[in-house]
């Protein structure tokens, strides 16, 4: 349950659409669950191609769906005519990402006008079981469209 | 120019060993170009299929390339018989990821019985100059092979 | 509300004995709040000898008793005999550190065999109003008291 | 050797008079070893009232001279009328914090208009030798000096 509110009243639509231009997503099978105002979950399932040497899924991966799940979770609550820039992230890996399929969940934490901190749980899932398997935080920046990315 | 003595005069051999059996390297298209004791250095080309929205490498990619090249770096200097697992690692990103390639160095900081740390910098590379893309700070650890991974 | 179960009954003595061992909680006024399975909280009054050039606590001894606050929720948890190491923590800093006085609160988040990762939190209290000042991650090991802490 | 260029050719000065007023350097005992640009070397001495329970000194203190030698190397580049802000860092601790006297050396990564990077390392020096502790990585603001520190 959010208590944000979004700046900008079409924060699922512009949320939906800059994920449906990260091609990367595709690349991960990744797919949008829920847009809430402040919280965004993803959800993309088991493939070898995403794997490390053990037939977990690779933490660059899990680092991939968590950083979107948080950058949009940012997103959708920055203001219309805005981009979003993820400054830094820190990721931990608490078991190993075998599953089913996975489900991260991203949160703003706090939404600075400049600044915004989010966290993000990644869970695997099997039988219906959710296990904690990456928490993340992550630093965004608001961006004005008409700037450059290169801040 | 490394100055570790690495424990398993075998080390590149089992480095490239590993290195294959992550599937997700030949997603993002990586390969290996240097295998140094406490050092690795990996490449990859740009691809749109690893995008973000603005048509940069996504974060998440960036993060899987230079994880796998300080987990290697570490790697390089555990002992015969251990595995690598990444506990955490911090990643900034500092310009836009373009470029026509990309270049990984992962470091060992400082390598303990149970615990090292590597460094890493990815570099995007246009008209053969180097720009500085992203930096990691990472934490690793070594796993006897015949304990399990749940560590 | 805490659902661990400690592996040493005696967690809250040896979490407070531990404490008082701590000089530095002395130099900065810290004291203990609350031991709880797996969670700890302490708090500390404002004094200007812990400022930063603006007037607020310096980011490093919010650092202090937040890192205090998790390695002891972790250890709360750990067995007899054994000691807590911090490898590592990330802050961020989410609101200027004003207030009468300032509550830590350490929960553990995943408690392995070797390794333990915490997240906390800082809130500034202003006529008993809390303010979220900052968020830590952090990863702390257990060490078997015969080992020394060179791991 | 730096290779930057201040915009501030009083940034010597600033950082000095910054430094001053950082009450928190005194609590601690530390003081300036040199401010170049883009990197400040701070140095404090062992005294017990700095450590946690088994002597050596507390992360959270390693902590706090890390991270002014690095705001104030980031500080040493930025224009005049700005403040600097700490947005995050992160730290590793490689070695118990033992020795005579401790060195904190913070170095710009990456200078941007808004963002700036460090990268910092702390060493305990006992019998004239160097030893490294810690190892931060740490995200700056610039801040104008009319907008407010709640960004």
């Amino acid at each position: 349950m959010s208590s944000f509110i979004p700046k900008d009243t079409q924060y699922e639509a512009k949320v939906k659409d800059s994920f449906e231009c990260q091609q990367v997503m595709k690349t991960v099978g990744a797919r949008v669950l829920g847009i809430m105002p402040g919280q965004v979950e993803l959800e993309f399932g088991y493939h070898t191609k995403l794997t490390q040497q053990h037939g977990f899924i690779h933490a660059g991966i899990i680092s991939t769906v968590l950083d979107s799940a948080c950058g949009y979770a940012a997103f959708s609550l920055m203001p219309k005519d805005t981009s979003v820039l993820t400054i830094e992230f820190k990721i931990n890996l608490l078991s190993p990402a075998q599953g089913e399929k996975f489900i991260a969940i991203g949160k703003v934490k706090k939404a600075g006008r400049t600044i915004t901190v989010c966290v993000g749980d990644l869970f695997a899932v099997s039988n219906n079981q959710r296990k904690l398997v990456a928490t993340m935080t992550g630093t965004l920046m608001t961006i004005p469209d008409r700037e450059d990315l290169n801040s």
